[in-house]
């Protein structure tokens, strides 16, 4: 595959063919995963977690799938403050820590430093997150959640149907999700915020041009009504100028089991990229959802480690060999999926 | 065993035959922490080690206990800043994280929070300790090295006779172990402490219907003469009002060399849970024990290993598997215990 | 070899005997580091990675060339805040961290401390930097590349040339490798400074009655003519009383591509311990020397991981088992050296 040896820095980089193929390859991860199996493919290789900005979970659903392939991994947390305080360059900082590991995840606060880290690394880079600019592997599970949702119900991505919902000005997931979807063919797009946090026109616009279906509203019961999909986000408080700005948007959406059940199909698939607010007088997700089988929030996070197992797998270029090295399980393993 | 894929949080969950398993299975580790093999039965297995509250030592003891099973770990330390902060349950957080690994060790400020947090998650979890309420781990390491030594003495925890020493109002690791010994038989237990720090009524009531002996002084001397252990305990300044509150106690019942043989039986077993306090104006165990073979304190830290390594063991059922993925050890391993 | 189950606590000692042997191990473990191969012979065992105070890079280089030996690393960062602050001794805190694992890097702000550390410990400890005091590994690591370096072109240590250039009054690691050089015979030493920002007069008085040739000069041109190695060091502002004081020497010394085109020798090896500050008033040495290929300073590093593969290997005496315990790298792996 052409990712061989590559950097992953954003969607930008997949075609539909890509997307396809590393999609297989996550549902081949599936046994490793639910620990019916385990494989030591990667025994002896080392992944650098390099976390110049914290995200306990992207960076623990990194390493925990380097390790579900047998890798090790060495990783930081917290700004390199040292080196780049005594004037060090993103460069220099790439061809050092690449001397110590078979591949990078790397996430920094700053727009476009990883890919500038990875010009100057000796191994293959994953973007993780920089800043408001692209985080690809949260789109990609996203992606492959909807497609997996979908299998369950007999359907493809194409000809979805899908309410994106809250803060699309600011909410980084549903503007690299709608990048992705341009891939595929009669998506019908469902945009329900705010006027003031409206999906940016440049993202409608090329939504609309590759032939979808675009609907803007300000009223929940109507996007979410006859679609297969609500895609629910959190307000990014952070990205306002007060919190009292912010508390102006904060539960204007709430998507709870009654307003559920009054407006949308059976067995519409309920996502969010985590965290959820369930705070009082936030909730854009309520708890009463948590029994509803068609939540999908955490096989969604679930997914993301079989979607960076395929990665790590697709970069290494050990696909064709996962199983060759796989072996039964010796623990405990109920009550887990 | 029944604690097979149980959460681990609190000392209640213990019958006295589930500490004598528990201990049973400790005691076969010792092999594999001593070095003399190595064995690799949780091969492919991930501990999430989630310390959303420091505490080195233990956070370390745990992922060394899981690494001499075979395991990888996988950790984070310090506040789980991002997600609380934006509002997420630890519900929801429970159940991302319980995506990432077989079972979860996590430790947290808030009492109740590690109870809370397991009825989110699919996996195991044991409590590393959730502030004032409980540490499990520490009270059995406790009970397992009180054994441990008395059966060098050709002892057994029934008919124990000791002496508990220091701040018992607020030091978590005396209340916990005192519960434990409610398990056993015609205990004897010396309570030394200022008044204003005595041991809580109702765990003093619990060991009296216990049928144990309990015997209050403010008298070093008197509580430790004729006992098998010493247990010394640190004052526990943070939870005074302020320094010089905690300044009224300090340094008020120090035991060093001079003070044990005046007054204890020979071979009269010292421990402590550590950190004890070296500073000038507390020694609450003086470093002039240092060559006491009688000072058990490091061998407690050792046996926490043990103790952890059984309880992994149980909860993954792997027990009757050591064995079967035991090796040689290559390397050197002289001067260690 | 005498270090099997040593301390590593400075570079004094190292015999010249003792360098050769290491230097040997450390070419050896190329196929390793280099991923032609994969070795297991430390599958099991556990390096203690304590890094009380922060350095990103050295931590995982020794991180790094323990898991490339098959071992795994259980580690911290920060202070211990917890336990020191509660009074307990560096003996203490080494007595039970050494419980844990089979070898201890530690690296702490204060002088000495490493070793007061290491008097406590039960498995050995490597010295990973203890303030102005040591840092045997980077001055071992800096002394191997300056031996590779030479040995591709047909040289040896005996007879080199070098030139330090900076500030070398406060960089520890120019101090310790000019000790290590008075192992060696016949070596020219040009010392490259402000006179405020002198070498030490008790290095330089070693370095002369070891027979070395020493030329102190303020002229950047005079001291890396007709050398083989150009050693150039940042400025260690933060030793500095402030800023202001530090800037009277930043930029003080440049070397840039013409400035090596005009006055050293072909070939002529730049190194350089790393981080360089390239910003803008500083720029010891240029970017434009990045396609140099006698810059060496990303050979260094990467050297650092041969040097500790080499150091565990020795300390823990599996060096005749490396080879044993080899496999074939099943992942992609090419661009990287």
């Amino acid at each position: 595959m052409h990712f061989q040896g590559s950097h992953i820095l954003n969607i930008g980089q997949f075609e539909r063919s890509d997307v396809d193929q590393l999609f297989a390859v996550a549902d081949a991860m599936r046994p490793y995963a639910h620990r019916d199996k385990v494989t030591r493919v990667l025994d002896g290789a080392i992944l650098g977690s390099m976390f110049f900005e914290a995200s306990t979970r992207t960076r623990i659903s990194f390493g925990s799938a380097f390790n579900l392939l047998g890798g090790q991994v060495r990783e930081t947390t917290g700004f390199e403050s040292t080196a780049i305080a005594k004037g060090e360059s993103l460069y220099d900082t790439a061809r050092v820590l690449s001397g110590y590991s078979d591949v990078i995840v790397m996430r920094h606060p700053a727009e476009g430093s990883v890919a500038e880290f990875a010009a100057g690394s000796r191994v293959p880079v994953i973007n993780g997150g920089d800043g408001a600019n692209e985080h690809p592997t949260q789109a990609l599970l996203d992606l492959f959640t909807i497609r997996s949702e979908l299998h369950s119900r007999k359907r493809e991505i194409d000809d979805l149907r899908i309410a994106m919902v809250g803060d699309l000005r600011y909410g980084r997931t549903v503007h690299s999700l709608s990048r992705l979807l341009s891939l595929y063919k009669n998506v019908e797009i469902r945009l329900v915020s705010p006027t003031e946090l409206r999906m940016p026109g440049d993202i409608v616009e090329a939504l609309r041009s590759s032939g979808h279906k675009v609907i803007e509203t300000e009223v929940l019961e109507e996007g979410i009504a006859g679609v297969d999909i609500v895609y629910s986000t959190r307000l990014q408080e952070e990205r306002f100028a007060s919190p009292a700005d912010a508390d102006l948007y904060r539960g204007r959406f709430r998507l709870n089991q009654s307003v559920y059940t009054a407006n949308c199909e059976p067995n519409t698939v309920i996502m969010h990229p985590l965290p959820r607010d369930s705070r009082e007088g936030a909730r854009e997700l309520d708890d009463d959802l948590n029994d509803n089988p068609n939540l999908a929030i955490f096989r969604q996070s679930d997914n993301g480690v079989l979607v960076r197992m395929a990665l790590f797998a697709i970069i290494l270029d050990v696909v064709d060999q996962v199983s060759a090295h796989a072996s039964k399980v010796n623990w405990y393993t109920e009550r887990r999926f």
